[in-house]
């Protein structure tokens, strides 16, 4: 196992081992658009890749209302290509002998690699090679070379190539009552002699899905002519082709597939751009040397390179190679957001949460306009979270919690517990801290980039609404003098009421009331950067009245957060006066309770009445902030913040969470960091393996946890450096686990290339030559100036 | 005559005049999503907003070659609302007397305006009363609101409102024999009471297009109930309303519409997505309200004040409209660029040509984000680009001269000669010059903005493939030791061969080749300024040697520039050895000559023979560079360059040129801004009235000739201020015509928003507050700080 590629190889293997493998996450890569391998579970069943966009209402309408449904739809599957000697089976891997299997991910090229030789019922024994990929640097092109050598036997074999659109949407098992099926075919020909195209229709959205494929076949190099009959049904087109092998003769074939949406840019129709675009390809070695060398330039902005860890360097470049499949270059300019698993499963149907909170930190910092083409997609759907505030009674934007095509909420008003088997309600749509991760993130890629025009042409519009929003959300108690925020919900899922309440959502989420102040201290702040006749219009427009500043600017001050037990920030109001859990009891009757909610609602309780979390709720607030940072806000509120605040939180809520959520053990991580680090390498090693090792039980095969695999990678970007980009200063705090000798990446900030270089003595620096203005690096109450072609070093 | 509304007022108007005034500029709006008022010619034919982005190949193929047509498609119109009295028949100006008739375009507030009284044959006097907008803050509303008044008579009236997809490409005479259906009927229906909806499907891009529509009714403000009854035929809906009116009463209609298309954002399906936006639209007034707003905030960016002169006030304010109707804020995420002819009129198909060379200066220096949406616009058709140079065998990317939905050559390979009936071949795509022009306006995007994502993720990719593109067009010629370019067109199209000369293409065209050496230098220029990965990146990429950027440096001191009669710079070599021609006697045979071309062709005679030119080309270089920058470029060249060298050119070119281009005039006119006021003001004012006044005899009803709209407003930014952005500097140098006493106008540049305020003795730019960091302003050798919230004054 290098650092580098992820193998799997087995000399004597059996089938449900190799089955096994074609499963993980090795393989398991169901990119969508520009990226890099794709899967196939076995020969019969090809997860394809995703598109998202098109919505289905629920065929089974559930306790009498119509739940809304996927935005997630298959890809027409360009992969099926299979083989059969005269006489024989199609290849299938239940009716051979798998004398020995290999298969290798190439994180540094996007490259998928497999070999199996098998010996089928007759004895012959034949290798299979393959290798795939999506093209990286033209998201419309993927590849796929099959070599087939006859080890042991000759004659006539035909090979079968297809594009197939009955692909259905059947990954996630609980959500077998919804409609799987959404691509209606439109047209399957033939072009010519090496060519096939495939139209399809996704059925509510009305999305247009083109392939065009080339099959070739090549003998030592050189291209073969090759007998083809075409088979066209609806939704699907092969050609089978057939030729002669000979024993110890390696014949190859390749496949190349252009693919197009009605919403591509840059083209009349999208069949014709297929079309186009496949005719105009080269072969498949000069498509991936330019696909590789693409994925090299992405490494060089993108790698984050420990010194002292492979295992942990190769989950980490897998977690960021995840990143990149999900969104990348490829994605500027596509309206897309983040979607909570990738595109690499259909759990949560493609919809977008918060997740981008995990992302965008990475992103701003490597390849901002990626996430001002993601920021773009919020500005996009902001007309339509004017309309949700509006319709709940706020003013302002309200984002859903589950965003999709449209930007209305998407999410479920039922959630089905697959341990008991009810439908209970779902409430979660009260998490209205979606909206902060909005806030915080358009803030970001501000001050990583100093955009001017998006600030003002976008970013402050939805950071301004944004904070109406909050600031309709609160009311004044007249009793306390504070303004509190009521019947909400906070990123801990657990809770979702007061035990025995009829209604659902909690009082003063501290989280959710931090935030509300955040969002509105930096409304007030664009509002001063802005240069007036900006701000004029956008309060113009927006019909900001100075009552409502003076308002904004009253909340700042006067927003109530819970406290217990002293120093301890209490999730919500009268947290403290839930039970505590048995632990034990529950650990040791169910093993693992990470999805205690479930467990709990099983036997008719329900995790309300306890103490308890699924994922960090109050500690969110160390993870995006840092105490100095906190401490502002704390003293602003009027409330005492001493350092020991952190440790003690940390400690408190740390034992009360059962991490049901992938993104828990990130953050805990985090914010131990510094305070606990041996816990906090732990911590970092357990969220490596979530999807790595499948920790979570199988949740991994209904896609990837990509905010947890984000929050391990910036963990190691902004944690272990202590970089905070805020106030226009780049601040850098290093501090290393002691498991690390040295931490290396490169860091994009306004303009300037920086090479950032950490020991556990020293913290270099470096900013590539270039022409932009200087930037000024804080470290420890000190400020640096640095300018292009200069390198700062210190001494920690 | 306002100075901000054209207002046409008849007391006894023909029936013939109305009709005229109906074409006029004052109603001619059929301007595209978000912009404003729609043209109506009269109650049968309503030309409908246009779509981009589909292409139809041509039924009639001339020549024996298939010749490809249409990027533009006709919006289904949402306009049709009719009436009759009981027993009459549906309005038509045809079947009335016209008592009076006045219309008014409010370019203030982005709304038109029209009243006529009439008298129909039972003697019934009835005034009608109309205001429309498409609104400019959502480009998918558009509203029109009309009232009926009986003046003295009583009785049952029904009001017909439809939605009509059975609109042609009937525009333009000369397109005839072109398809001019495009819109394929989908589906048409009755949504409710008041609602009705379309959807059509373009036939060749299969792009959808759906519009929702509600009519209601009101009497003194109140709504009022109506029996309604619809009719549906393929493309076509109607709802036949019918209520009592009473003597003295007035009827008003409202209808709103909402058009989506499949292309647009943030939506599942346009046909939903239309649906849902007219069902939440609110009433006429309060959508009135705030398109209104926003066009005047539009204004508060855009406006350019002079005073002195309110009909050229006027003029400039409704070119500066009909900009900001092509594009305007509502065009920034949609993949459009800027259309020889706006959205107005048929002529060129949509297509997109070199004109936002006169455009983006205008709108860089204003609302920069749009801007950078258009240049990602080309950016999108970058792949394309180079394949066209890879076919017609040159490097790098070479954009084709009309450019439309795929970014591929669109030139019409023939053209008609409408004088002589003639089909005549067309080398109009040899104007590689285009290219300069992309790279010129991603530079300068730049300079305005200083926005490093954009030059480091695609501005610079565009520069330096163009400047390869050039590269490989020159050829050394070891005889002169010098490089030059052979076989392409300069700007003005009368030159398409050397007289007698079988192959098209002209040598060394001056124009071209200096923009080669200038595109060089920025490429140069570019690499230098990215930041060293960003540069190893593209060049890796590009596949950029050293011994390409050694031959570019090369190419930037050793380009040939042909001279004759000492300083005249010849439009291409061999230019002085054409004849002269006899002006006088054309002039007094045929009046107008601005269209030599087509008058010598009819002769039988060829432009290619004579020293005229149909607009300017030598001349753009005094247009595009200050003498500073020009000075510089012959000094690197090796040729000598004089102040003198720009009067003589003028002269000399300036008598050669028939003006058959409407940017002639304004390139003349901003040439002669410094030598000759006179005539540059009287250039001025006959640029200013080509669309105003149709001074190209029926061109300005194919459509409005927007780079020379664009080139008026840019003469009064740029040449009588001389302002220049260039190496971080602002530059000033102020000369007022002698016909105005002040000059004001917004600027925005690098964060900063200015107010520049010109009088013959003074200079101020003020910069608002913000907190941009200080700009560099440079007036005559000296360089000046300013920071936000001060301000420069200085003496002339």
């Amino acid at each position: 196992m290098s650092d580098w590629s992820l193998v799997y190889e087995d000399f004597s293997p059996d089938r449900e081992r190799v089955r096994e493998a074609l499963c993980t996450l090795g393989n398991g890569y169901f990119a969508t658009r520009g990226s890099a391998p794709e899967a196939e579970a076995d020969d019969i069943h090809y997860p394809g890749t995703y598109i998202a966009g098109g919505y289905n209402r629920l065929k089974t309408d559930i306790a009498g209302r119509v739940v809304e449904n996927e935005d997630l739809v298959n890809f027409p599957n360009w992969l099926p290509l299979t083989f059969r000697p005269k006489g024989g089976r199609w290849f299938s891997l239940q009716a051979v002998d798998i004398l020995s299997y290999r298969q290798e991910l190439d994180l540094k090229h996007g490259l998928l690699f497999r070999r199996i030789r098998f010996k089928d019922s007759h004895g012959r024994r034949t290798t299979l090679t393959s290798r795939r990929f999506v093209h990286v640097g033209d998201h419309h092109l993927a590849g796929l070379e099959t070599t087939i050598t006859a080890e042991n036997w000759s004659g006539p074999i035909s090979i079968r190539s297809a594009l197939d659109g009955r692909v259905l949407n059947a990954g996630v098992a609980r959500y077998q009552a919804l409609n799987s099926k959404h691509l209606e075919p439109h047209e399957a020909r033939t072009i010519n002699d090496d060519s096939m195209y495939l139209l399809l229709e996704t059925n509510q959205s009305k999305l247009r899905v083109a392939e065009a494929a080339r099959t070739q076949f090549f003998h030592e190099g050189s291209l073969i002519d090759i007998k083809r009959e075409s088979t066209e049904e609806p939704g699907f087109i092969a050609q089978k082709c057939t030729t002669e092998i000979t024993e110890g003769q390696a014949l190859t074939v390749e496949k190349i597939v252009a693919l197009h949406t009605s919403r591509d840019h840059a083209m009349s129709e999208c069949g014709l751009a297929a079309r186009v675009a496949m005719s105009r390809a080269s072969r498949f070695s000069s498509l991936l040397a330019t696909h590789s060398q693409r994925w090299e330039r992405l490494w060089q902005r993108c790698d984050i390179v420990l010194d002292g860890s492979h295992r942990s360097q190769l989950i980490l470049r897998l977690h960021i190679f995840h990143l990149l499949q999900t969104v990348s270059p490829n994605s500027i300019d596509l309206d897309v957001g983040v979607p909570a698993r990738g595109w690499h499963g259909e759990a949560y149907r493609g919809h977008i949460f918060w997740d981008e909170l995990f992302i965008f930190p990475f992103l701003n910092l490597r390849i901002p306009d990626i996430t001002r083409s993601l920021l773009r997609y919020r500005y996009r759907r902001l007309e339509q979270a004017r309309w949700n505030a509006q319709s709940a009674g706020f003013k302002g934007a309200m984002y859903p919690w589950q965003s999709g095509s449209d930007g209305r909420e998407e999410s479920q008003l039922l959630h089905l517990n697959p341990q008991s088997g009810r439908w209970t309600t779902d409430n979660s749509s009260l998490q209205r801290h979606v909206n902060a991760a909005i806030a915080y993130n358009a803030w970001q890629y501000y001050q990583v980039t100093g955009d001017w025009e998006f600030l003002s042409f976008s970013g402050a519009e939805m950071i301004l609404e944004i904070a109406r929003f909050y600031s309709s959300l609160t009311t004044y108690n007249p009793r306390q003098g504070r303004y509190e925020i009521l019947g909400v919900m906070g990123p801990d899922e657990y809770h979702d009421r007061y035990p025995r309440a009829e209604a659902p959502g909690l009082n003063n989420n501290a989280y959710t009331n931090i935030m509300t102040v955040w969002v509105l201290c930096r409304a007030l702040e664009v509002l001063d950067l802005l240069t007036s006749d900006s701000r004029r219009e956008l309060r113009e427009t927006l019909n900001i009245s100075k009552d409502e500043i003076a308002l904004w600017e009253d909340i700042t001050h006067k927003m109530v957060v819970p406290f217990h037990e002293g120093t301890i920030i209490s999730q919500f109001d009268g947290y403290d006066q839930l039970e505590e859990l048995d632990w034990e009891r529950y650990q040791k009757k169910y093993k693992n309770i990470q999805r205690l909610d479930r467990i709990l609602e099983a036997e008719g309780d329900t995790p309300n009445r306890y103490k308890v979390s699924k994922q960090a709720d109050v500690l969110m607030l160390f993870y995006l902030f840092s105490s100095d940072e906190l401490r502002k806000l704390f003293r602003q509120l009027g409330y005492s913040f001493k350092y020991e605040t952190i440790p003690h939180n940390i400690k408190y809520y740390l034992k009360r969470t059962s991490h049901g959520s992938s993104l828990s053990q990130v953050v805990h991580a985090w914010v131990a960091a510094r305070s606990d680090r041996e816990k906090a390498w732990m911590l970092f090693q357990e969220s490596l393996h979530v999807d790595f090792l499948d920790s979570q039980s199988g949740t991994t095969a209904e896609g990837i946890h990509l905010g947890a695999m984000a929050g391990t990678v910036d963990l190691i970007q902004r944690a272990h450096t202590g970089l905070e980009t805020r106030g226009e200063i780049l601040y850098l705090n290093p501090c290393l686990p002691s498991e690390l000798k040295r931490l290396s990446m490169f860091l994009y900030y306004r303009g300037h290339s920086l090479d950032l270089s950490i020991t556990r003595q020293q913290l270099d620096v470096c900013s590539r030559t270039g022409r932009a203005p200087a930037i000024k690096v804080g470290f420890k109450n000190k400020r640096y100036r640095l300018k292009p072609g200069n390198t700062i070093r210190l001494e920690l």
